[in-house]
């Protein structure tokens, strides 16, 4: 929806008027406790609405005159919950579907960085991304991504947003600041793109989100000067306090569980949450939105580690209203927006009702309206050629001998690795252990199969493909048997996008993405049933511990901004060291070519 | 100055490469301890600047490459005290040299509410703060006033901003907000003019700063629900934590002095400093600018109270950069903008160095460079006829018999009062213990003096007039004699404006302000050296406890804004009531205009 207009002469009247008792409220919120986000306590208060504005926090029971009354039973009265950075695309559904899964729950505001969609579509996709925003009741705050290619030259994306284009973006009222610096190293290295995109933000006075991940000392001194002013990419407390310390805005994520202990440790240590610390999602997949939710999630799981309900609902609220630059959230207090939602308990964080601009969106976990339309849809996917096994086959360039392999070592923090395979009768004995990987340019470039050898990636008996794939999000294939990835790779062409798993040369489960190879066009319920089941598809064919963390492991395996080496669409790239391989196969005597001269 | 621009690609960039070494900084402080108000500590470190920015903040001793290296000698590196409310016409000095005043002391921002010059110049006025404010090292934001006249058809000011002007003003990019809305009950009573002039504000997306004297309960919920959101006005520390309970930024103010003590000790209480609590000064007499300092002198005086020092800081920085919507102010961290000082202690917070946008603005005490120039004059103040002792004898209406005077009981907080008086010879035997006021219009209007009588007013000796009156700041006169009242009457008409200690028919001390009647065009020590004689010569005219308080209760006594009678050039008013009259001498058998009916 459109934002009310809180401007106006006559709204501002009647709140007035309302709140002196010289007219009713519209609604009153009778007989609950009221979060506080200015002090950090709770105290018993009603609170009156006039349109979309909080008329008047008062003693209980002092008013009774409203048009609606809602008791609120003892229940606790907060701001609604702000995401402050997070990927709708990772949820695989449309923006409807999110704010249908998270509204219920409390969550009315997100900042949306439509990363994804700009790597797949450029400024069209993040136009589409404002426009389905716009009609939502959720409050999405859409930002001009920042880093589409993150290594510009190192791959190809389905965007290129360079700083004037970000400049000219900006320039929309409906685009709220710079998503994620992602491109650190470029920026330190003085880019002339970077440092244009940061100035093209910092000069529409909106603000510059970052992404400073694994950076400490120097470094995060030179990211903070650059003009990037937050970070949710922490690894640790201390990487949480050196941040905090650095002056940056923390968007502390739920996305990375495991560490959440660690940062209610630290901050019941400082024995308050500072102002620049908010919370974020980051991304969710799609069934656990279903089940777990969104910000309201990352709320629940802080406190259940031990974090002050009162504490985390301030870093949620009136800390992420400052972040996103909105004074009129993140309070219930008279004068602002009545975005509010009224939780059973600080400990299960149930909502019972949720309000957007003073009109109850959500009762009892259900929305009370229809979900929006979804906006025309995205440019499908260009057509790709039929492919067979063939082209999936590493060309040894030799009928016979020895050649020297380089590998891809380990998911996440990769490093480089090499392996020597005998060549026989053409093709080349794969030593065992090694997981084949290939990437497809899915947006009308060279169709051919870029090919890698993964080490320390778990034992394949069949291939995963996605069209999620950071951040080129080009069809990405992992595995092993070479007619099991031409398989998999025909069957997302065939629907457009999105994730299969295949087994002894058939699909077992595919989850059609058709809106940018990235999103599904049905209800999340369905979405994620059908995630449910390419989870359990890919336990078939792919021993991974913890299992979960195999598809963060494979939609990540192409982020080629991070250090080490990463297939893309170009090949074997380390944007780090400044490679590009073609192939794996190497000279079998020519030095290894990140080894340092 | 013209602030420096902060986006520029290239300061970025080479921001970046001293951070990270790759380039010597242009300016190092060495051997400090920062003041982290992220954090709310204190930690020994070194702080690199480049140009306007700080680049970096480190391990003490990393670096030692910089164009010039300052040695803080354990001392503190805060950032520079922003003073989130202020009026520099109540210091009675220009703009240069209030600045001169407070940069040496650290301050280095200030929220200027040029109200007064908006009463005596309307826009006029406003526009020579924004140009005088633009000329100096100090930051002064400067707002655009909302309240002129602060109750409109009850007297007569020299401007008139109605919310066109003020919307017309608030497009400038120099004007930052609506200063303090005084006008508190028209806005409750849904007055056009100010529901408009707050929806201007609003509209614009700028701040609309509060003045919420005495408002609590209901009225405090309006005040807030009609859209202003803030308030300095506090009486005491429960009307503290009502206001912050409220949702409305505080900016705690210094020139109330007996109230700090429980401010302190609620603080205390609370056990942190909300982050919606700034400090500010509001009005500073010149002497004690000058002996005492600016919002320095609120910190020390805090902090001498009991609050801890880097509380403190982290209300009278970070937490005001925020009231001030400036995220580029605040804190000591990379990225940042290099408005720093540096204090020798956190004691008698003694700044030893003082920069501002990287530039070293005042060193152990002085301003390194010289004041600017004033911008032109602003236009002098009509011609006033010459007065003479008839002009300000009450005319009894009749020669003979007994009448009746209404009295303004009070100073301040004032009350009506009656009492009766004989008639003899054509003029009025007034009883003891009665001061006369005077108020001549000086704005071209009707010069006739308008007269009230004031009770519990102190016994008068003399006479004390000034232009300094709030808000209209017509010429106004207090003491006993007539002959006195027309001695101070016209000397200050021949000098301008300013203020004057008339006893025995002659001026014993006068203090011209030729700027608007408020300023005076010489430097601070002078100035603040006959405002002392004016101090000294107004202790023999009047006894007062505690006497410097006598300057507070003329300055305000026409105060027409706030409840109870006070006499303005229209006669005497009770806007609260809705009456006027235009001379104390009332009909004898009719009932008291203010009498309930």
């Amino acid at each position: 929806m459109p934002e009310a207009d809180l401007s106006g002469p006559e709204l501002r009247r009647r709140a007035v008027q309302a709140a002196l008792g010289e007219m009713p409220f519209d609604l009153l919120i009778r007989g609950g406790q009221v979060v506080d986000t200015a002090l950090g306590e709770v105290r018993p208060a009603d609170v009156g609405l006039v349109g979309p504005l909080i008329a008047s926090v008062h003693a209980p029971g002092l008013r009774n005159d409203a048009a609606e009354v809602i008791e609120a039973d003892g229940g606790y009265v907060a701001p609604g919950l702000i995401d402050s950075h997070m990927h709708v695309e990772s949820s695989m559904v449309t923006p409807a579907e999110y704010a249908a899964a998270v509204l219920p729950r409390g969550v009315t505001t997100v900042l949306w960085d439509p990363h994804e969609l700009a790597n797949t579509h450029g400024a069209d996709g993040v136009d589409w991304a404002a426009r389905a925003a716009a009609a939502l009741p959720l409050r999405m705050r859409v930002l001009c991504p920042s880093s589409v290619p993150s290594a510009p030259g190192y791959e190809t994306a389905g965007g290129d947003l360079d700083a004037a284009t970000v400049a000219e973006l900006l320039a929309r009222p409906d685009l709220h600041g710079i998503g994620e610096l992602m491109s650190m190293q470029a920026l330190l290295d003085g880019s002339d793109r970077f440092t244009g995109i940061v100035g093209a933000g910092l000069r529409a006075g909106k603000p510059v989100y970052g992404h400073a991940r694994g950076l400490s000392g120097t470094a995060l001194q030179a990211y903070a000067a650059a003009g990037v002013h937050s970070d949710h990419e922490l690894t640790s407390a201390d990487d949480l306090l050196a941040k905090l310390r650095a002056g940056l805005r923390v968007e502390l994520r739920g996305s990375h569980d495991h560490l959440l202990p660690e940062f209610v440790a630290a901050l019941n240590d400082l024995g308050f949450v500072p102002d620049s610390l908010s919370l974020c999602t980051d991304d969710v997949f799609p069934d656990d939105l279903l089940h777990g939710g969104g910000l309201d999630d990352v709320v629940r799981r802080l406190v259940g580690y031990g974090l002050d309900p009162v504490r985390a609902l301030v870093a949620a609220t009136g800390n992420a209203a400052a972040h996103a630059g909105r004074p009129d959230l993140g309070a219930v207090a008279a004068g602002r927006r009545a975005d509010l939602v009224l939780f059973r308990d600080l400990c299960a964080f149930e909502a019972r009702l949720v309000l957007v601009d003073g009109r109850i969106v959500a009762r009892a976990g259900r929305l009370t309206g229809r979900p929006a339309a979804a906006p025309a849809k995205l440019a499908a996917m260009p057509a790709l050629p039929h492919y067979t096994a063939k082209d999936f086959r590493l060309d040894p360039g030799c009928d016979r001998g020895r050649v020297r392999l380089a590998l891809i070592d380990r998911p996440r923090f990769t490093d480089w690795a090499s392996v020597e395979a005998e060549v026989t009768g053409g093709g080349i004995d794969l030593p065992d252990g090694l997981t084949g990987m290939a990437v497809i340019n899915r947006y009308g470039g060279d169709p051919a199969p870029r090919l890698g050898l993964l080490r320390n990636w778990g034992r394949w008996e069949g291939v995963f493909g996605t069209t999620v794939s950071h951040d080129s999000h080009n069809l990405t294939l992992f595995g092993t048997g070479e007619h099991n990835m031409a398989v998999a790779a025909n069957a997302l062409a065939d629907c457009g996008g999105g994730l299969v798993v295949v087994k002894d040369g058939a699909v077992r489960e595919c989850l059609p993405l058709p809106l940018a190879g990235l999103i599904a066009d049905r209800p999340l319920a369905e979405v994620a049933a059908a995630f449910a089941r390419i989870r359990a598809a890919m336990d078939e064919i792919v021993a991974w511990q913890p299992p979960y963390l195999v598809f963060k492991a494979c939609f990540g395996a192409s982020l080629i901004c991070n250090a080490g080496p990463h297939l893309s669409d170009r090949g074997i790239v380390d944007t780090h060291r400044g490679i590009r391989l073609p192939s794996p196969v190497l000279e079998p005597d020519a030095p290894l070519p990140w080894a340092a001269p």
